[in-house]
């Protein structure tokens, strides 16, 4: 198996409870199984809310040595005041050079896989961010087209994938054509083998309308878009089936029938995610030539430095991002 | 507490899985605490699938006393050959009358509460049916238009009301109305006073778009329709709340929030609830003279006659409508 470099945990906005979750998540790396990382951000942000071990780092290379007895920190630049729950515009720039030194460091291959604490939107668009959020941010930097990635979230039961995302739903009807759901449908096709180690992925389509439109009568989506991009889809070998009411596609028995869940709007994916596995949701960016995952959740400033943030999806994304990288690394040696 | 009449079920397809989750449900009226019921349709339907006692019966009146030691079944109408898997017009048509007799027994009376078992839409329509679904039929039959009542789908830990059912998801928007939304959950807020002992019920609202639209910046559906009816029915002391981000509104601590869930579409409803409750899901009809309930499942042609269907919906659909009549008998005389 390749040997894994640490991975680069950018640190989202100071404020918000990403320096709390990331040193909790560094507190049981043993018995969560936690290969070594390293945070990038302001080591000051993490004392704020936690008092134990940091090893300032200034090189990717010593985060391994120190990982055993230390949380490694690299800091990118001074957060400012730092308040623990009151975001400010010099937390917000710390938090996006955080994203781009992290972003940087494992393109260049010197961290082993991108882990993206929560940031405030609201915040970098005040200081210059015209990006519609990190992974359009990382898509960039690592020279991918938006387009040519497809967001999934992952939870211990289910994976789901939003088609379209932040649009409102009276669009998302219009936005949906053959050969967007081909594009997203063989981005994922191709990251859950090489990234997840499944051979041959079961790819499920949900229908847009209720019932899946029962055969044209409630909605034609599903007869001109959906199937036309799934048998485009089986036609290339990949195991793409439906659409499927979604409604029926989630509980248990439905989950065991595909490994994904192609859903058509946002809501569509979330909702079901979300009900079953609210604190240990995973969003990774597949058909980047980077691993990248991040808690599937946000800065949750209400909570923040009151010892009260739950680190379990962050977890799991730092886990999901060690086994895809490995995966990954196996598979291009393979 | 009120004397409950008897209940009437109507059995439903013949040729679907009715006739069998309704002995199972028989067999199982101690351990489930069930009150007496009667089954409208045809009794060789039950003896195609099931070997225990059956009591035909030619008046409610008869059904409690027969009800210890046998199904009782009103035959209606010769439901034809009946091939369980195998629906034909015979059945259809037996369907039929029995779904029309157990409403006007209920209407009447003569039967404390409705629980209806699933029908073949495709096949109803067949024989002339006009209806878009039994709930429909049943509305108008006991003289209440459709758009006065609400469906409703309830599990063990959640409630959930669409207040659009079956339209292309891309017609809900132009749909939406503060009009329609605020009748629907006057609806619901009356009827679980009255019919669910809910004494100031919390009626939480799911937004339109992601993120509930994000102060309008992914639609405006939130701001132009949902606020304003949010905010006529709270100026009529209902506990109405929200828009809430529909993805976040229906893990564990989400659903403590509330009584039920007001939701703007199909799927944004039965995602959720088939996810968490799918064997157990009842579909009642709030707003009706009558009380109404059905187990939240089809006719399952697919595993008809086979004894591998699953009586759990059947038996909360029964459990809860006898509650609910015991309840709206207990307000009335209150």
């Amino acid at each position: 198996m390749a040997t894994l470099f640490p991975l680069a945990i950018s640190m989202g906005d100071p404020a918000g409870i990403g320096p709390e979750i990331i040193a909790k998540a560094w507190l049981r790396r043993q018995e969560a199984g936690l290969p070594p990382f390293f945070v990038i951000g302001d080591a000051r942000a993490v004392g704020r809310v936690w008092d134990g071990p940091i090893a300032p780092i200034d090189s990717p290379g010593s985060a391994t040595a120190a990982f055993d007895t230390a949380l490694p920190v690299f800091t990118v630049e001074d957060g400012g005041e730092i308040v623990p729950g009151y975001p400010d515009l010099d937390g917000a720039r710390c938090a996006l050079h955080a994203l781009e030194m992290a972003t940087g460091f494992t393109r260049s291959g010197a961290a082993g896989a991108l882990v993206t604490a929560p940031v405030s939107k609201a915040q970098l668009y005040q200081i210059g961010f015209t990006h519609a959020g990190q992974t359009e941010f990382v898509a960039e930097r690592v020279g991918v087209a938006a387009e040519q990635t497809a967001m999934m979230l992952a939870g211990p039961t289910l994976r789901v994938v939003p088609v379209t995302t932040h649009v409102p739903l009276a669009q998302v009807a219009e936005l949906l054509s053959p050969g967007l759901l081909v594009a997203k449908a063989r981005v994922v096709a191709r990251a859950l083998i090489r990234d997840f180690g499944i051979g041959a992925p079961r790819l499920a389509f949900a229908g847009l309308n209720p019932h899946a439109g029962e055969q044209g009568t409630i909605g034609r989506e599903e007869i001109d878009i959906l199937i036309p991009a799934i048998e485009v889809l089986r036609g290339e070998g990949i195991d793409a089936s439906g659409p499927f009411p979604a409604d029926t596609m989630f509980h248990e028995r439905g989950r065991a029938m595909f490994d994904v869940a192609i859903c058509c709007y946002h809501d569509q994916a979330l909702v079901p995610i979300k009900t079953l596995h609210f604190d240990e949701g995973v969003n990774t960016t597949l058909g980047l030539p980077i691993v990248r995952t991040s808690p599937d959740h946000g800065t949750a400033f209400g909570i923040a430095g009151r010892d009260r943030a739950e680190p379990g999806a962050m977890i799991a994304a730092i886990r999901m991002a060690a086994e895809a990288a490995r995966r990954r690394a196996d598979y291009h040696q393979a």
